[in-house]
């Protein structure tokens, strides 16, 4: 079985996806703040690829059931309803509701890799139920990391080693590594003990921190602590709940 | 002082390389073959885009000092004097000559980043040269991986780790790493103490040695073997012997 990694959005094309299982990464904080929302009662999320095309796409939804939602260099952008902070999505703001959402790497991948099967929305807060599906499915996964404007980022990757070594430990050498996956197991051999340590030193991380999101680095750090499989089909995000 | 460290070649903008010295890595196998070649008494090498760059040009220069290099898919190119593998590049082959050279991945980037104020041309059989210059000239590099056809490769990332820890040993503390620098450095914690291993078990490799280039991969893997400084000025590369 293969297990496919690729660190940065430009080394996917379409024919490495076809027939795969796709898992979606993007720590900081797409990927965290949809699992959020989901859990917080969404019923759906709508990923688009640039704030423009949120705008534009709102406009033909019915306003009282839909939220618009999407940052621009970490902060939320103006005259949207909320930003890229999981915090934001409390159940009183996003119960019940369609969110239309717009992040500066995550949903621009998602809204793109839309021609694969299935894919998964992946990021520390929910890899647990990453893993369980994929092990029981018997699918061969690749894993797409959203980087941070189309470079590698640290926190994305020890998150894919995460899934590898969550894969490698329940189906021990049947799995056929690519290099970025064997590189993502190494990383996450090496950060995996301290993951806030990790995400706080890293690129995006200080960055976010210097924007006053520290609370936003603890709550994507924490491991397995939003119980929602976040399931992208035909340009929809929904949770299935385990 | 800032190290940067770039897997693939989409990731590096123009910005980035301003006033920084670059380290262009190829491990398997132009940049290697480029440090073979100049041992062995190459005057100089022209790196091309493509291999139609390279035929095209080659038309302009005199035959009789000049030979044709590249390949295509790890093979020689049709017609071309000499391929990618660095055994072929001996003294009776190469001494006195000018090379026109074209790569899969490696010549592609050196090409393109021309801009670049000095470039170094780097893989495992001249680390040593290329950290000793760097650490020597008090810059601030940035390590530009070639990886394969646009992905992430293993063994160019573990060479960059090689670098950024050769640094880090002789300047402690004086160095801050971007996202891939730190990852670099622990994939060369993890590989490091088997290059040939790690090489002859990435994805190029496996495909190299399909290809019956097994002998190559032991000669790519013997680090500081080539007491050679490779550089790259005005599109030329040359020695520099240390």
């Amino acid at each position: 079985m293969k297990l496919d990694c690729y660190f940065t959005p430009s080394e996917v094309t379409e024919a490495s996806l076809k027939g795969r299982v796709v898992v979606i990464i993007d720590v900081l904080r797409s990927c965290t703040t949809i699992a959020y929302a989901l859990l917080n009662g969404a019923e759906k999320i709508i990923p688009a690829g640039t704030v423009e095309a949120a705008t534009k796409l709102m406009s033909s939804l019915d306003r009282e059931s839909t939220l618009l939602c999407g940052e621009r260099d970490g902060k939320k952008v103006s005259g949207f309803d909320l930003g890229n902070s999981p915090l934001e999505y409390t159940r009183e703001a996003v119960a019940g509701k369609t969110l239309v959402f717009a992040s500066n790497n995550g949903t621009k991948l998602m809204s793109r890799a839309i021609k694969a099967e299935e894919q998964l929305v992946c990021s520390f807060v929910n890899v647990g139920q990453v893993v369980a599906t994929l092990g029981s499915q018997g699918v061969e996964p690749v894993i797409l990391c959203s980087g941070t404007s189309g470079r590698f980022s640290l926190e994305d990757s020890v998150c894919a080693g995460m899934v590898a070594h969550g894969l490698e430990k329940t189906h021990a050498d049947a799995w056929e590594l690519n290099d970025g996956a064997k590189a993502a197991l190494a990383l996450y051999e090496k950060w995996g003990g301290d993951i806030y340590g990790m995400v706080s030193g890293s690129s995006h991380g200080k960055f976010l921190l210097e924007l006053g999101f520290g609370l936003d680095l603890e709550v994507c750090s924490r491991v397995d602590s939003v119980p929602v499989l976040c399931v992208l089909k035909e340009g929809r995000i929904t949770a299935s709940h385990q």
